[in-house]
Formats: structure tokens, sequence, C-alpha cells
């Protein structure tokens, strides 16, 4: 009987916790989180509708990062508790047959009511792509950020070390940023060329908010020649938001991977997005 | 007075023709050609739309082969006749500055009135893009075509070389294509994985209606061992649409190159599209 409980007293029912990975573009969604209202789209509302569906209950989604309007993920996770037990492949392809075609369930684990994805998650990695071209692109413009100003991933790479670390990113994050403690921990930050693209791969414990468009947007105008490389230390000593450089686009950022304890067992991030071969 | 004749008498002006390359991605309109009606968003249409904003009157535009509903290009070329004169830069940036996010010049240049993009070319190049893996991809879901099933890219390649050199194509031809004679020379087809991606590599003199959508259609059934290796031979013996596979679908087939005689003076495509390098 465990295949289909009854719905009426669900609450005492233990809930069933599972773990999952999702994919998405997020060029048509006004980000992860659900609004009050519903009148704009978000992923994490169309991943609870087509988990609801294959639960036929309302199943509600917790994330590793909230990533904002724009931007994509190759290896978002997630977890959620249901009233009914299913096989991962039962909530994998009923989920992606519910799923618009942009986000995509990529594994459904079952785990341990100890995990938590966010709470759970030791280091979030994200990798900003850049297109510095004379012209724009006409395909992928919404999955990466375009400049015609030509960029040096030396300087980018000799500046970008000064943020590696232990440190307050009080002038990285956005105003509104909501977090009390501005310190984060860097893993690690490199810059490097791959084909006609330029990409800056970053890991950290956990993120404020706009930290890694706000470390690009540094980054971008150092690499451009219009601050010396030892801006991005300049700015990140400061720890005041006005000393930093703009807010980088949300298109061509994409969360790529979140690490967890080995004891959760679960699957590692494939190597994505598919457009670009990890750096390692 | 070259910059600006009157457009009174325009017909005794000798235009000014233009070559350019466009960048597209096709998930968003009905094709490259304009339609009877201009209900439906064609590729055709916006690129005629913006140059004749430059131009400041209307123009029309030549392709070079023309892509099907959902086709992408990286490098579609075309010409235009203008009846002004304008620096290549004014042609590109303001061009750019008036088509939307998925379209984009790539070069404008002037050229002879011998010039003529479809009359002229000598050779055309596709890249068919399949992503073989168990789930669907969240991210490009419009720009490569999927399939659960796995892919024996050797069989494919094998099964490909039967297609190559001169032949009636006429099992591989839209049974709506209006082309006169079935017969085409396809001077390259490779078959070959990049990353988590299977690339058709495939250069013919020109193409058929669907020629290359069914082209993949065959080799995707040969490859996932649905029919043996010599089916694609077989297929092009019978001289019959109803003995060919399904059209593939148009989301990953990418428009890459064109080939003119040197004495144009064009530029070469550039590596592109840039989610992919090239094999060659």
């Amino acid at each position: 009987m465990l295949e289909n409980p009854p719905l009426s007293g669900a609450t005492n029912v233990a809930p069933y916790r599972y773990a999952a990975a999702v994919e998405y573009s997020g060029a048509a969604y006004h980000g992860w989180q659900k609004q009050r209202h519903d009148l704009v789209p978000c992923i994490q509302g169309r991943v609870e509708g087509a988990l609801s569906r294959v639960a036929d209950h309302p199943v509600d989604v917790i994330c590793a990062g909230r990533t904002d309007a724009g931007v994509s993920a190759c290896y978002q996770v997630i977890h959620f508790d249901a009233q009914v037990q299913r096989p991962e492949r039962a909530w994998l392809m009923g989920g992606n047959t519910y799923l618009p075609e942009d986000i995509a369930l990529l594994w459904v684990k079952p785990v341990s009511t100890d995990f938590h994805a966010r709470f759970s998650a030791q280091a979030r990695r994200y990798r900003y792509i850049i297109y510095s071209a004379a012209v724009k692109p006409g395909v992928l413009a919404k999955g990466i950020t375009w400049t015609w100003k030509v960029l040096d991933e030396v300087k980018m790479q000799q500046a970008a070390e000064a943020l590696i670390g232990e440190h307050d990113f009080t002038s990285y994050r956005a105003v509104a940023c909501q977090a009390r403690n501005p310190v984060r921990q860097v893993q690690h930050l490199k810059v490097y060329r791959q084909g006609q693209l330029l990409v800056i791969d970053i890991k950290a414990n956990a993120f404020l908010h706009h930290m890694v468009r706000n470390i690009a947007g540094v980054l971008m105008k150092i690499g451009a020649g219009e601050a010396p490389v030892g801006w991005a230390r300049d700015v990140l000593n400061a720890r005041d938001r006005r000393q930093g450089g703009v807010t980088a686009s949300p298109f061509g950022l994409y969360f790529v991977d979140v690490d967890y304890a080995t004891e959760f067992s679960l699957p590692k991030a494939v190597p994505g997005p598919f457009f670009l071969s990890p750096a390692d």
C-alpha cells in the first residue's frame, strides 16, 4: 500500500524525500524563485508543477542556489518531499514529460530526510560565458554575454587571484542582498579561453546576491584595459558596493555544479553545458 | 553626390551591390523565405527590414540557400542592391541595430553586380548536431536534436560513404521538392563525436529540399541499430522517397558555409557555431 497512501491524513505519513538535478535555460524566466503572484514564469513553479503531477499532490521544491532572471543552470540540485513512493524513472520521465522544453530533470534519487539541497551544499560552482567579437552573435544570443571589446584574459586571471580565498565580499554583492554575513570562501576562480569564448569559472562555499555577475563586471573592465589589474583587489578592500563595477548581464551565467558530502551518494555533474567542454 | 542620389528616377541609377553573411537562430522563425502574407515571422523579412532602414528605401535580399522553419545558420550569405552607397560599417552596425537578437550580420562588403548569392555559390555546407542522451536537454533545446537512443557513429560513417559523390538523390528529397534535376554532388560527409554531441558534417554543390534532414534521418536509424549499414545505399538506389527514412528535426541543423570563386574576395566563415569548434 506504500505506492499510493491515502491523501487524507497525509500529514501523518512519513514523507519520502527525493533529490534531483535540473538543467534549464533561464532566458525566458524571471529566475528560479516563485513570486508572490503567478504573473511571471519562474523555474521553481514549472518544476513544482511537473513533480506535483507525478506525485498527484502539491510538491514544494527547495534548490541549492536560487538563480536570477535570465540565469541558466546545467546542474541545479533540488530536493522535495512526497507522500508517495515512485520509482526514480517515474519521477524522471514523468517529470520531464510535464516540463517545458527549456527545463529538464537530469536524475531523481531517493535521499534520507537529512539531505537538504541548500543547507547540505558544501560548495557551488558557476561558469560565466563571454563572447568577445566585433559583431553580436545570432546564435545562442541569450546564452552568452557579448561584448565588442577585446578582453585580455591574462590580466583578468591576474586580477582574479586577489579574490581567491576567504574575504568580505561586500563590494561584490547587490545592495539588496539579504545575507547577514558578507564573508565567502572562493575556492577557485579561473579565466580561460575556449575557442571563441572566454570563460570565468568560479567555485565558492556559497555566493552573495549578484556576486558572480559583479565579479564578472569588474574582471571584464580590467580585461578591456579600462581599469588596472589591481582594481579587483581595491574594490574588495573598499567593502563598499559603490566602489564596484557594473553588474554583468545574466545571460551567459550558468550554475554548473554543487558539492555535497559523499554519504548522500548523489551523481556527479556531467560535463556541461554541452557547448563547453569542461576545463577540468 | 554618390552618397545619396535622389530616389526619384531611381531606376536609372546603377545599383550598388553588396554581399553579407548572416548568422541566425531559426528556432523562432518559419524559415528563411518570406511568405505571401506577413502573418508568420521569417528571417528574410527581418533582414530586408533592417537593411531597408539603413538604405532608406526598400531592399530585396537573395540568399545562398533557403533554410526551413527551425533551421539555423552560422554563415548564410546574401546579396542586395541599394540605390545608395554606404560604408561597410554603416550597413553592418546599422543593420545589426535594427535586427532582433537572434539574427546578426557578420560582415557586409561591396561586390560587383556579377555576384549572385545563390547562382555564384559553388558549394554549401551544413552541420547537423545530435545530442544522444538518456534525458532531454534543458539548455539549447531548440539548437540541437535530442534522441534517447544510443548511436554508433562508426556505423553511421560507414553508411554515409555510399552517399559521397554524384548521385540521384530522389530518395532523399522532399516529395514537394521543386528542383528539376535530383542529381547532386556530395563532396564530403563526415560523422564524428564532439564531446557529448554527434555531428553530421556535409558539403555538396547544392542540396535538394529536406536533403540533409532526410540523410540525417536514415543515418540516425542506422546508428541506432534499427537498419543495417547498407540501408543508406539501398535507399539511394531505390530513387523513391517512400523507401527513405523519417525527416529528422530542423532543430540542430546549421547552415555553416558557402564557397564562392576567390575573385569575389569574400571573407571565409569563422569557426562556428561557437559551441562547436570545427573538425577541420
